[in-house]
């Protein structure tokens, strides 16, 4: 399908030095990432989850912009025919496209030189994520904390979807705002049920934020509820930004890139200075995911200890108690940052060690070094376990990651024996449960576990 | 529950003779009408369908009226606990509460003592719905027609009620607005889907209707989804007000209800008058509909003729093209009343013969009288056969209809054979499927075909 | 100028009976007062002031209404082309036609045959006066109290008028709005001097409320920057209307008819009931006026004693004082009926006796019969002169008044002779200081005092 | 005074490195400059036209930053008292300092360190220009041309002022909205004005835009109608923002800083790439001031030349036709743009030479030096002496320059004879007519003309 389409607001006014940089098609140019970020937009909702398929499929799919008296337009050409509702582009879809168009844009003139922001600093990592943040104008000040971030698998059973359906149906009841991965399955889920919810409530300024970056993007592609899309420049900022943003935290039953989320939080919540800081956590699904539930609970004991398990609850099939249960916590996040003087729509308090911040590159050779052993700190350990599941996703889903797979073939992972046990029990698992991959296609593993 | 809510618009200021109208207990006071359809608002989604239980099973419930500096408020006492969420009643409901308030206040102020509207002709009779519709501020004259009427039972199948919600979704990707009787099931699916539809669309100002009579409310009480509910005086001046507002007419699978619906439409249309009138009229379902829509097409064709068959189109397991279908039709709709200068907003043209305006009270002798046989045009036919289910729907599920059939046994109707016939496979499938009632509850016939 | 408007909101929506009504160019019918009331809106800023010219000046002036798909529409013939910019008419003036429309409606449907609101009963009267109030949306009850109603003449002098901008200005700093009787002169100055205040303070729903009857709007046509214009049904109703809004009265220097406003409100506030009452009451203008305020001071004093001085305060060249004044008076209004439960909208709890309701008709019979004698009540006395500078106001500018004075001569005025000495000085010194009729024109005056 | 403050918009976010610069004391630092501009701004109002008188009197006004969980506040002490109504600041003044704040930190951040734009380029310059204005939200795509700068003195007669009014509010009856340079006399009045024909036209999104930089703002502090506020990095890039944002021009009677104006815009548009380029420029005033501008006529024929002439019409005492003419200007405008798919929020097409874009720093050095003569094309001789007049400007009201002439005297000019007699003329005539300095202060000459 081809049309041409207009933006609303700020992005619609762009200097002619910018629509330059987007348009370079050089090596270093934008208009590469620019194009695979907007296919992977104009894609959402086709069950595709696998970034390199998307761009073998869409080969002469083009986007250009086009200035206009009135500001910018985007002229896009063999785009998805899903992304189009009787040839007219669905509305959610074209903000998108422009949320990928402002954020590419401040990525590369204003990070990606470095001349700005150390991202060699931990403080310079954080400002780097408030501005990105700033400039997608998602940090708005006057509003009450309400930002609940849901993390789960985007390939999950029809019965666990419905779940968080019902949970996000219970949140937007409470005027709760939803932030998620971006994608199908448990990201979508939520926001679903909290857009009934805000309905009933006549919530109309209700937010369904989406947080990515361009390696995730194609394989979990924002559906157009989200009303808020900010691509992040990479993985570990993008986790970050969930961090800073979120006010509480709900997991679903989901599979490698779940855990790796539910390892990075841990792993930030377990560094000594956060230890007063109050930060809601709960894993919930429905009654048939609570064996899931037990299972990621014994590994957290197994690799990180007891003192991780008290960061948070497992609530098993009770929507209304885990809406609940947010309500108290952001409650006490409320009154800790009050008391604190910080800021409701950015939690600069928080600790994030640099491991954390660092970009992790799943190459063969650094999956093949990480120190998953239990003679470090249990932070640490959580950030190298972190970075084991990151290299995994990568595996799955992403181009680079796939492509990488097929020329050295799997990435090989080692450690100490029992840790490597229980990290070979639930990778298996999520194998067997089909949450690796969206239904219908086999799973073939991307990593071999050397004990 | 007990609680003070206040209303926001128009309805806030009442005279002090307005209040104490709605206070007035005395025989031919307000109060008890409006006592018991606030009730029956606050019982939504209670999965109970009969008034007269709910009136027994809330015998503590109060409300009232207090004038406070800023407007009115209304007392509360006693609500059920289901139109609350953390002990404050949701937005939605609070809505209702104020639009029964204006609706009763209209009716009984305005139209009941027939000084200002002539209750006697026809004219006097659309008149009226016009002004109740006005005060309601359900008319809206900038707005191009967009508004789908989605008829069907509120005890359907989980099968059917999902696809309701796929029809709704298409309808509200292509920014139509949806109208219902209130209630759950077919009158709940379309929005919840339309909701979603919207939120794609970015669709902020989007209209769910709910139109209901104070006979009906109790049984089928107007989910929290509907934002301009309107209590029109009774059953007739219902329907009237749907072909009135609506630009075309969706059929799901029902029960007698939904039956009475398709008559008193057909009956319309089959009028002389409306020969050349464009009215879109789709019958669907899923799959496993087809048989009940078969079923119905049968039932037409053997009582109203070949001539009726032409005034619908059944589309089965087919949500996109309903939706196309519907927006085709509006087309025809929005072009014809431009031609002819007719309002978008209000269908002046749509001849309604008085045969069905005129209020038809469902007692014994009235039901037992029908004239029930083809020796008389099709319209009037029809006209007699939607009395016939609107007595069945009135023994099933309203106030006063329980209470005579507890008093003098069922109804009877008779006619000619074949339509006797006819009318007893269709009634008797509709008990098989369950379609007279919500689910787990046994269906006792109300009524005896007299062949 | 011939021109095609639309109106905004609801009135565009009309029954087909209504647009009957309004066409109805019978003896009764509608149209006349309609058209009459439309011209004289159309003629703001004109210079004029005398009905009767006005309507033989534009005897071609023709307006109907037409139906179309999306609402009525009105067709304007033979307009003053002052009402236009560039061919299209001034949004403001727009306005206000539709305002007319609604109220003469609103006036002969719902009140005129007497039907619904009981007019010889001064309960009936006021619930009349807050249903057209109602009607025409003015009644906001979530807004605290912050309505100043500013009275003075409509002919007043370069220095005053220029002074009644300032106090508009300081009142529009503190968030105040303004209530006038619409027209030229110290009716425009206070709003067009808010209107600086309140985009200073960024208040962007900001009201201008026009309060005026059909015999009166011709003369007094209201400011395009008047944003809610109400024509009320005569000149007893919209004074209740003034102090019944209102939450304080500004008086400027004025003519017959700023005298017959303060004869007004002094007598009801004189009344015993309303002893406990707070009511917020300014004289003030520049340092011209001092000498014109102390001479209504006096005539005050004369007639309705030192009683009667209490009610108000007279403040020279201050505008800052008077802003302040107001506010202070206006936050114990707000206390008192939050005590008393009174609305902020309506100022239910004011008595205004049957006297001051009832229309008197300033016939040459009547005129001569008034009892303008002390030995009353001071309220009723109030009443009387107030009667007699109402019929001098109908002999200047009203089309009725000055076609009786034409026919029969000057109205007699009698009664004790220190009562008719104060009364003579002060309309002199109004002809002497031209507040009788617009600058530019000889005045001739219309009464004789019969001493 | 002293008070807290809160902003509303994008501004309330800054980060923690943000904060720290603005509050940074030190040499370099940006508290020093930011202070004196939100001075300025406080002062509004006061008849104060002097930046280092300013200074002085408020030495101990201090302003500085709170955190805050709901984003960052303003912590103002000492403040002018002329900037509050009943001890709370008046919300135009509040919007005013956080548009210093946003301005200041851009200015400073963004552009001072020269890395992001190139400053010496006549690209980099607009491009800087342009960043500053997308930054304060001033460019609206989606607004058709309706922009009217207004310029002229600060110091004007009643009489013109009065017409400056007259001449805003025929704008606004025609939905134009107004820019200026801030500040008093004929950059209030306009806006003063258009306000009113706003109102009357019920326009409620009015822009009245003011631009200013940070070494005039304190003799011209932005009077609070002004509703968008930029502060430019100095004032070349000021007056380049004038011309690439404004649809038309409006030149009403003033001093040296309008004769500054004039000949900045002349010499653009004498540039030979601008020969096509339509740009609709008007000198107006009342009757009085026809002599003013028939001797600006006779010294730009003097100096420029009959070509310039015909870039500008005169029209006296004419306020419709003028707001007529701009229309139709404005019309062309539109079409050109159009046509050559220019932006209509940025002038992207006009060439303005690099001479017109470099500061000039007004050093007695730097004045002296100046080549006035006409051996060079009339675009580079209009760019010397509009140096010349800005070196006066300084000279008479900016803190620095008037440091510098307290240190070494009046500055020196000299040139051509011709040309130098001419500018003796006018610039006399300046001074006798009190256009130098606000009324009520001698006005002490800053320059001597050397023939």
């Amino acid at each position: 399908m081809d049309t041409q389409i207009s933006p609303e607001g700020r992005m619609e006014v762009l200097s002619k030095a910018e629509v330059g940089k987007l348009l370079d098609n050089s090596h270093g140019g934008l208009y590469q990432v620019f194009r695979s970020c907007a296919l992977a937009v104009l894609n959402c909702g086709s069950g595709l989850d696998d970034g390199k398929e998307l761009l073998e499929r869409y080969k002469s799919f083009d986007i250009s912009i086009i200035q206009r008296e009135r500001g910018i337009k985007l002229d896009v050409k063999g785009a998805p025919a899903s992304a189009f509702v009787n040839g007219v582009m669905i509305k959610g879809i074209q903000e998108h496209l422009f949320a990928v168009l402002r954020d590419i844009l401040f990525i590369n003139v204003e990070i990606a030189d470095g001349k700005k922001f150390d991202l060699n600093s931990s403080e310079g990592i954080t400002d780097t994520v408030f501005h990105v943040l700033r400039n997608a104008n998602l940090l708005r000040p006057q509003v009450s904390p309400n930002l609940v971030v849901c993390w789960g698998g985007h390939s999950i059973s029809g019965t666990e979807y419905d779940y968080t359906k019902q949970v996000g149906y219970q949140l937007g009841l409470r005027g709760m705002d939803i932030c998620t991965g971006c994608g199908p399955g448990a990201m979508k889920g939520p926001m679903k049920g909290a857009t009934i919810g805000h309905a009933k409530q006549r919530l109309t300024h209700s937010r369904y934020l989406g947080l990515t970056e361009p390696g995730i993007i194609a394989a979990e592609a924002p559906n157009p509820i989200v009303n808020d899309l900010v691509i992040m420049p990479d993985i570990e900022k993008r986790l970050e930004a969930f961090v800073r943003v979120g006010h509480a935290v709900i997991v679903f039953p989901g599979g490698a890139g779940t855990a790796e989320e539910i390892l990075y939080l841990l792993g930030i919540l377990l560094h000594p200075e956060n230890a007063e800081l109050p930060f809601p956590l709960i894993f919930t699904g429905p009654e048939s995911a609570a064996e899931y539930f037990a299972q990621i609970d014994r590994f957290i004991a197994d690799t990180l200890g007891v003192e991780a398990q008290k960061h948070y609850q497992i609530i098993v099939n009770n929507p209304a108690q885990v809406a609940q249960e947010v309500e108290k916590g952001i409650k006490q996040v409320r009154e800790y940052r009050k008391q604190k003087g910080d800021a409701y729509y950015f939690n600069w308090l928080l600790k994030i060690d640099a491991e954390f911040q660092k970009p992790f590159e799943p190459t063969h050779e650094n999956m093949r070094s990480l120190e998953l052993h239990k003679n470090q700190e249990p932070h640490l350990l959580a950030a190298n376990l972190r970075r084991a599941f990151s290299g995994v996703v990568a595996g799955n889903v992403k181009n680079q990651g796939i492509r990488a797979i097929e020329q050295y073939g799997n990435f090989e992972i080692c450690g100490d024996i029992a840790i490597m046990e229980s990290m070979d029990a639930l990778l298996s698992s999520f194998v067997v449960q089909n949450r690796m991959k969206l239904p219908g296609k086999a799973y073939t593993p991307c990593y071999r576990i050397i004990k």
